[in-house]
Formats: C-alpha cells, sequence, structure tokens
C-alpha cells in the first residue's frame, strides 16, 4: 500500500517538463545577499529513459519500478540526513539498481552482439573535479564500485576491457567482488538479443553494405539503447558527486563505448556548479556533451539548473537528434530530472525526507 | 637551408605565449557590421608537448622535426587551398604523423606495459558535430583514418580494443591499411619502455600498496606522457574540422585510455565557434573538459579564441594540476598554439601561405 501510495505520489506531483525544486521551488536569498540552500542535501537517481508508458506496463511491474527505485533513493538518503559524503550516497543508491535485473546495469545488464555482458561506469567527485570510469568489464559485480577505486587508487580516469577487470583483480577489496560473466545473465535480455539478432540478420540479406547492418533497437521493449543507472548527491558539507552504470545496447559491436563512462558526457560534476547523470542514446550524448554542458551554462551563462538542463535536453541534444535524459542536483539542492522520451525511471529525496517516484512523461 | 630558415622564423616569429592571429592580429568588421575572416582557410598541427628543450635537441633532431612538421601541414595546407574539405586536410596531415618515428603516434607509438603499440585517435565535424573514435587499437596502420570512418561507416562514435580493429578489418578499404603490432615497433621507444619498467620495479619494490606503483614518466626523454599528434583545419566553405591520433603513455596498463580519443577532451569541432586538438597529461584533459570547455566559453562568455585558450590552458588546466597545450582555431581563422610545457611541437599555415614552425617556448 505504501509503495502505491508513493506511486500515486509521483503522478500526482511531477508535472510535464519534469523538473522538481525542493522546499518551495525558488532560490533562497539570505539578508547579506547570500544563496541560501532549498535543500540542505538532495539526492535524485534515474533507471533509464525510453518508451516507458503506462500502457505498456503491468501493476506488477510498475511496483516493483516503484520499490527498487525507492530503495535505492533511501538508500543514498539516509547516508545524506547522517552527516555521510555524497559519494558513499551515489555508489550505495547505484550498487543497488546493478543489483536488480530490472535496470540495464549489473545483473540484468544487456547482451553484447556476441552473446556476453559488458559493462561502462563512471563516477566524480565535485569537490576535487578527480574523475574515475571503466569501460567494458566483464566480471566486476559492481561497475560503479570499480570507476570509484579508478579514481582512488589509480592515476587513470578510464580503464578498458580486460585491464580494468585485471585492476579489479589486484585491488583484492572485498567491495570489488569478482563474478563469473555468467552471473549478469537474464532470460529477459537473452531473448531481446535473439530478436535483435534474427532482425538483424533479414535487414543485412536485404542490403548490400559492406559493414552489416547493425540492428540496436530491440522491436519488443524498444528501449535496448536506453536502460542505464545514475545518481546525483550533494551532502551536507555542500560536496556534488555524481555517478552511472550501464550495460549498453543490446548487440552492441566492436567494442562499442557509449556516454556512460565518458566524464563530461555521461557524468559530470562540480560543486561550484552542478552534478549530472545522463541516459539515453550514448553518441549523441557524447557529441553534445551533455553532462558538462549543463554545468558550463550555469557556470558561463548564469543559467538556473532548470534553464540549463532544458536547453540540453530539449533543445540542443533534440537538434542533434538525440533522446534521453538526465538527472542533475546544484549546489543549492534543486533537483532536475529532464528527458525528451516518453519515460524516464526516477526518484529524488530532499532534507524534509519527501520522496517523489516517477516513471511516465505525465 | 630552406629548412633552417624556418626554424629560424620559428625562433623569431613565435612569442612567448604561443598565440597567433593570422593577418594582422585582429578580427576584421566590415562596413556592414560583419565579422570577416583573418584568413579565409588555416591550418595548425602540433605533434605533441613536453619538456621539448634546445639543450636537449641535436641540430639534426631539430632539423628533422622541422621538416616533418613542415611537410605535414603543407599537405593539409595545399588541400585547403585547392577549395577542399577541412576534414580531407585534418586527415592528409595527421597521416604524415602517423607515419613518421618521430612522434608518438602510428609508427613510433609508445609501448605498453605489456610490450605492445596501442593506439588511440579521434575526429570531429565541426559542420555535423558527427564525430569518431578509436582505442586501443593494435593493427591499424593510420588510426586517424578510421577514426573519420567511425564517424562516416558506423552508428558509434567510439569503438575499442580488438573491437576496433574487427571493425577496420571488414572496412576492407585500401586507405585503412591492417599491419601486424610489429610494423609499430622502434627501437627508441622499446628502449624508453625497458628503462620505465627498471624504475618501476625498483620504485615497486620498496613500496607496500597493493596496486603495483605504475611508473609512467621516462627518466631519460621526460616526455613519455606527452607524445600526441594533431591538427585543425578551416576550409573556404568555412567547415572547421578537427583530428588527434596517439600511443598514448609509456607503459600503460589496465587498458588506459586518455584523452585522445574523448570526444570533448582531446577532440573538438564546431562551425560555431572553434576547432581544438590537444595534447598533454590525458587524465587532466578528461577532468577539465579540455577542448569543449574552450569552444564554450567562446560560445557562453563571448571569449575571443585567444582568451579561451589562455584561460583553460594556463590557469583552469594550471590550477588542477595538468600539462600540455593545444592547437585551435576558430571560424574566423586565428590560430592559437598555446601550452604550458616547455615546448610543444607546431606549425600553422594561413591563406597567404605564410609558415610558422615552433618547438621551444621562447
Amino acid at each position: 500500500m505504501k509503495n502505491l501510495f508513493y506511486l500515486f505520489l509521483a503522478v500526482v506531483v511531477i508535472s510535464c517538463n519534469m523538473t522538481l525544486e525542493s522546499g518551495d521551488g525558488s532560490i533562497v536569498i539570505s539578508e547579506d545577499g547570500i544563496e541560501q540552500r532549498t535543500s540542505e542535501y538532495a539526492i535524485v537517481i534515474h533507471g533509464g529513459a525510453g518508451t516507458i508508458k503506462k500502457e505498456n506496463m503491468t501493476p506488477e511491474l510498475e511496483q516493483q519500478y516503484n520499490e527498487k527505485l525507492t530503495e535505492a533513493v533511501k538508500a543514498g538518503h539516509i547516508i545524506l540526513k547522517n552527516g555521510g559524503d555524497a559519494m558513499d550516497a551515489v555508489e550505495a543508491s547505484i550498487r543497488i539498481m546493478e543489483d536488480s535485473p530490472l535496470f540495464n546495469s549489473g545483473k540484468g545488464a544487456v547482451f553484447t552482439h556476441d552473446g556476453i555482458n559488458s559493462l561502462d561506469a563512471s563516477f566524480m567527485d565535485g569537490k576535487t573535479l578527480n574523475a574515475g570510469a571503466v569501460a567494458g568489464v566483464t566480471t566486476v559485480k559492481n561497475p560503479i564500485s570499480l570507476a570509484r577505486k579508478v579514481m582512488t587508487d589509480s592515476d587513470h580516469v578510464l580503464l578498458s576491457g580486460a585491464g580494468g577487470d585485471a585492476f579489479a583483480k589486484v585491488l583484492q577489496d572485498p567491495n570489488i567482488e569478482i563474478v563469473p560473466n555468467s552471473y549478469f545473465y537474464t532470460e529477459n535480455r537473452y531473448q531481446s538479443l535473439q530478436r535483435v539478432l534474427k532482425r538483424e540478420a533479414e535487414k543485412t540479406a536485404q542490403n548490400d553494405k559492406k559493414v552489416a547492418q547493425l540492428e540496436l533497437e530491440d522491436p519488443f521493449i524498444k528501449d535496448s539503447k536506453y536502460g542505464t543507472v545514475g545518481c546525483v548527491a550533494l551532502d551536507k558539507n555542500g560536496n556534488i558527486a555524481a555517478g552511472t552504470s550501464t550495460g549498453g545496447m543490446t548487440n552492441k559491436k566492436y567494442g562499442r563505448i557509449g556516454d556512460s563512462p565518458i566524464i563530461g558526457s555521461g557524468t559530470y560534476a562540480n560543486n561550484a556548479t552542478c552534478g549530472v547523470s545522463s541516459t539515453g542514446h550514448g553518441e549523441y550524448f557524447i557529441r553534445a556533451q551533455v553532462a558538462y554542458d549543463i554545468s558550463a551554462l550555469m557556470e558561463y551563462k548564469n543559467l538556473s539548473l532548470e534553464q540549463a538542463t532544458e536547453e540540453v535536453i530539449q533543445k540542443k541534444l533534440v537538434n542533434l537528434g538525440g533522446t534521453g535524459g538526465i538527472v542533475a542536483l546544484d549546489h543549492l539542492g534543486n533537483v532536475s530530472m529532464e528527458f525528451n522520451t516518453a519515460g524516464m525511471y526516477r526518484a529524488t529525496m530532499n532534507d524534509k525526507d519527501e520522496l517523489i517516484v516517477g516513471m511516465y512523461k505525465e
């Protein structure tokens, strides 16, 4: 019943453009002219954007998403409430989504063309502008934790392929659990790949291109490009952290890397401006520099978080032909959940324990 | 003699901050208030930044660098002069540097920890904001041409590892020559790796860290982090293109990917603002979003190319602790070659056939 209540709340509260400002929705200026936070701390998560429509959803599945999004956002929120670090909150929330087969990350990741699961993740600390990321790892249960370790325990930002797995092994950290690739198998995602491969073979047979036509959209679930999880948090000390984790595209080939492990495209955090985690058709998010561009618009053009996210997701990205969305929050605790697809799995909580969970546009 | 003349010219002409504006150095405003180009077309290249000092250089080596930089910049320049496309100019110039063992890209690439050569490149079209890149390919003679093919012949932006090599093979394009990894071997770079490995072993023996201390700086040449080649061109139609190609860091491990194949960090191009190619300590260039940030400062804060490149390379990057440089040009034909290291191999030509070649700071 509690979960159904949250779902009801989500449908009622969230307006069309999906931007929420916590508290009374405006920046408070104190008597001495200093901007005050609308929320002392805040967290926002997404579980992917795409053609998420109520008519395609069963009540049971709706409830499962609702419960898991609530569990994930609360896991980070309690850390922030207790005065913990934004980075710990981001990692905790994302790990819960990675461990759930509902999302295209960790357990539940989509399959590559070669029938394996290959995972990407990135992590950024808005205080130091330090960052870490992995692309194409296949044996790490929680890639978000490995991305954080790349940031703290290596001189590098981005490790790839078997190298990422080797680094994970060397760490010998109980938090970085090594699993066989078969751990990531889910029947659902495997059948998705089979449908896509079938359609690809049909298309390629009709095609005389030298490079085989890559079929990337699952004709059944229609959102094989979009499932990704992410989180942004602001802690009581004013530190912002952001992270993103994904299995990429169903049927991805040729070692394709999307935007999720790319700092500035999939993930960005800067205490001076905002934190952002992206989800969508990654190639467009790279070309449009989505995550950093939101920060740049705030820093250089003095746009609000709401204005900056709307400009990038509804205008610049649309002009390029890109679909997807972001979750973001600024240094004042304002939250944005902006997307140009039919839906985006998302949730947010503020310092008043207010929880919002959403899936659809309206 | 001609080459010595160019070298002399370089030393005389290039001022300390290394920013060159072609023509009379200022933007020309016509009577109707429209900005006019200072050069109808222009090209600028780099061959890496680092501790390049006259006292470490022999006259013979100086001449070799001078000749090769001149050959590379002229190869692109003649294409632009004949009305050709900026993308063709960028590819032609970079291929010449990739084929030369003087630079850390293609033939002459540094060795990874595992004793192979692993190549990264990226390419961007400022007209469409389309982009392509490869990371960690090991069998493609000219990675810059493969990056361009990823842009034009795939739905993706970034392909990695063996997947990039597989894509190259499928193309069956005479312009994408497949070579054994041994093609990239040079004695010089191999000895660099041996020296670095020796120093790493010594350091690791003194160290109790779980993750072995990675030794990345060659104690002899001191610039193992910095060798990379890149090019930016503006053609007569006002189109800007940019590209970057590298062998990465000597002794790189764990599938490390630097900034060179990352759009927005290593390479960026946008007809509305500028094109940029980076060279330096890649991790910092990713965290600082160097290439896109220069464009954002021009677009959002109306900075000139000179102001934007100086802001990013001399202030923002320095504040993070990052070393390296960029070459860039804007839509008006102004050129910038900005670096915060002792030197950067570089050259530029404009529509008056003026050639400048430089290596050192002063």
